[in-house]
């Protein structure tokens, strides 16, 4: 018999793994609620024609899909002609579900189908794993949890502000150093080419523009060149690429080159908004920079785009989000403008362990393990159940095996106590031993309940 | 464009039935913590060899199957042929992964796999979704979570008083009222076919005691006959229906019935060790009860087997489990003893529902709303996220609209305070309206946050 394995692209988590896993989601989860979000979950499979269409050509590829069942299989086989068909023509005849490839289209389909029960502006979060038959590689899964948060059916920049805050207080719990907040909006790259003439150019400007910080000024401009952007436009795009200094007079440039721009000064004046409001209240722990040239990739977002990053961390972005004005468009509730942001827990666990910044687990890990030394093994069973009834993490090892052995269990599994129970003429005594200083005590089983509630 | 929906046998949560189904798990994994139990995952997917075989025929048509993807689907497209292949032929032709049908079976997988960072005994849990192609129907769903401890590597008897101790602190928990765990051995039944000189019809044996709490001995003993039993065979089980009284009772008649049978007696002996324990330690809160009927399917369970039912309620059984002596065989890890235990989350969700015994969740619920009134936003962003840092769940209503839609907000979400903030000659007033009572105070910030960290 071969070894048994998992599919390529998926982990199995370890006890160790899952404790600091949980604390992740367990800091999120607590920073979601105190302001106010509301936990939702959806099924792990959607209708297909929910996800199809949503995610571009590649992203319809990488759906996992579910194969059809029972006589529905066998007429969805009948239908097939590989002469005919596409691979993704066949793949739907073949599957009517899939599973879910991010929570973001989950959510906007909720919103639609529950609309008449929701409370708006609803804020709802959600943490739940996510499926993408992507070629795996390191830090890339084909089954991933996400972390998101979304307010929907309110278009103030309030909540701009909040989610900025909010951001703040998880990597404040985390305890992660170096972690900055990137804004941006995307009415500015839409002023932007606009003001070139060439709106139609919006990606190639946007994706050449991203790479400032990579490539430089001169090669960016190349790129816009490459891609047909006429020397006029270049000449106008060229003095954004220039622009340094703080936000204030970031700020005062744009409105200079946007001038013309109805959309571009709108821009403006939101990230205004938000960096007056971080400028009289500074954060407490995570710095805010205003970043023209972060896009975010090519998606639904129409306003504000943020994106955290930790100094040093070779992980990429450890969280992002941003607005956006018709997210619940594609399922036929109109004009609704909603913000939200994403939480890689992954990326975070990464961060964490490069930086030693997860904390000690003790408190949920077993404190006390009591040996199975032959002593009437129903004492052993009634003491163990009183002390762990008391609170303390409590194991009685089952079986009555070498003394070495029982050692071996606790130190494996750092279990901090062990208890020898003896009996002499009917009276019990309890040596307490100390796995880590090997100090051993004598002690009534009231005094070890208080010791090792600390 | 139609309402979108979820497939068959799915569900959405919602807000409210996430905090109820959040508290469940809470408890149940707060209580195999507190025996040292230790989390793991698996993932979603698991190779469809890995649970090809597992559930038996029907089984293995009620797995949900994952398509192959890219150049691997077109292959094997090429492969099928609906003449000579099987639907389950074909079916593994087009797929090579599934989602995963229970827990124990991945666990299975993962010791297997793992055995060499395993510190055994190994004591997991572990709290998932599991997917079956069921039909679905009131309780039963294609989608639905279990929630599995088990101990492995280790045979002895203390592990099943430890599972009953662990279901008493887990419904006493709960607050359920009027639950029962009924307790019985494999290796009776195996002895009750010994006896009969007819071994081979154990299945039907079980079955047909199996049903005696709903149809009568009479009708039992005629399934019997139909089954093919003996006279002779009847007779000797005969007496087994007629056995009424306390453990005690139980035990002595059937170690005088069984007398012939050396499994039949261990499995005696093994119950009896049980029961004598919780005679000198009752438990605090469930009952337990020997019930030489109970059978739990016919799977792998080889010793020991509880359920735990709750009287009045009509969803079956909310939780069970039992002793195996090779789980892992079927990985190649041979002559492993294991027990474990399985809570059903949406049965129990049902009975507190019933019995009305959920807590209130106000502590984790938004516990102060902030009224967007047209005062300096600013102010208002700052005053919320001080409230918040201190340990108040707050909102900012984000948008400044009618006084009306605001409160309707907060009634909707059963928010219990808002906080009105006025000014007037830079002097800021914080006025708090206490949603239930009506009363208004004003109060100053501190007294706020006092007030609300009750």
């Amino acid at each position: 018999m071969s070894k048994p394995s998992i599919p390529k692209g998926t982990r199995d988590f370890s006890p160790e793994e899952m404790l600091r896993r949980n604390y992740i989601f367990d800091v999120i989860k607590k920073a979601f609620i105190s302001h106010g979000f509301n936990q939702i979950e959806t099924p792990s499979m959607e209708n297909l024609s929910t996800l199809t269409g949503k995610y571009g050509e590649e992203g319809d590829r990488l759906i996992f899909k579910v194969l059809n069942r029972g006589d529905k299989f066998l007429k969805s086989l009948k239908n097939l002609n590989s002469e005919e068909n596409s691979q993704g023509q066949m793949e739907h005849q073949l599957c009517a579900e899939g599973l879910r490839y991010d929570l973001t289209v989950p959510f906007a389909r909720y919103v639609v189908q529950h609309q008449n029960e929701i409370n708006f502006p609803f804020k709802r979060f959600q943490i739940q794993p996510v499926w993408r038959a992507d070629r795996p590689q390191k830090g890339r899964y084909r089954e991933f949890y996400q972390c998101d948060a979304d307010i929907i059916g309110s278009n103030s920049l309030t909540n701009e502000i909040s989610f900025i805050q909010l951001i703040d207080s998880v990597f404040k719990s985390f305890g992660i150093k170096g972690v900055a907040v990137k804004v941006n909006n995307r009415k500015i790259l839409s002023g932007i080419a606009e003001i070139t003439g060439q709106p139609e150019k919006i990606i190639d400007i946007t994706v050449a523009i991203d790479k400032l910080d990579k490539i430089g000024v001169d090669l960016v401009l190349e790129e816009l060149s490459n891609k047909g952007l006429t020397e006029e436009s270049i000449s106008i795009i060229k003095p954004l690429l220039d622009i340094k200094g703080d936000y204030i007079l970031i700020i005062s440039s744009l409105k200079n080159i946007l001038k013309d721009s109805m959309i571009g000064l709108k821009g403006v004046e939101e990230l205004e908004f938000v960096f007056n409001y971080f400028k009289s209240n500074p954060l407490d722990f995570v710095s805010v920079q205003l970043d023209m040239t972060l896009a975010r990739g090519l998606n639904y977002y129409t306003g504000a785009i943020f994106e955290v990053i930790v100094d040093q961390a070779k992980v990429g972005s450890v969280s992002g989000g941003g607005r956006y004005d018709d997210l619940t468009g594609i399922f036929g509730l109109k004009d609704v403008s909603g913000i939200g942001i994403s939480f890689g827990a992954d990326r975070i666990y990464d961060v964490m362990l490069d930086q030693d910044v997860f904390p000690d687990f003790s408190d949920i890990s077993t404190q006390l393990l009591v040996i199975n030394n032959g002593e009437d093994v129903n004492e052993l069973l009634r003491l163990s159940n009183l002390i762990r009834s008391k609170g303390v993490i409590t194991e009685l090892y089952p079986d009555n095996v070498k003394l070495k052995k029982q050692m071996k269990y606790a130190n494996g599994n750092k279990i901090p106590y062990v208890l020898f129970v003896t009996e002499e003429n009917s009276i019990y005594s309890y040596e307490l031993k100390n796995m880590i200083s090997g100090e051993q005590i004598i002690l009534d089983v009231d005094s070890i309940i208080e010791k090792l509630n600390f």
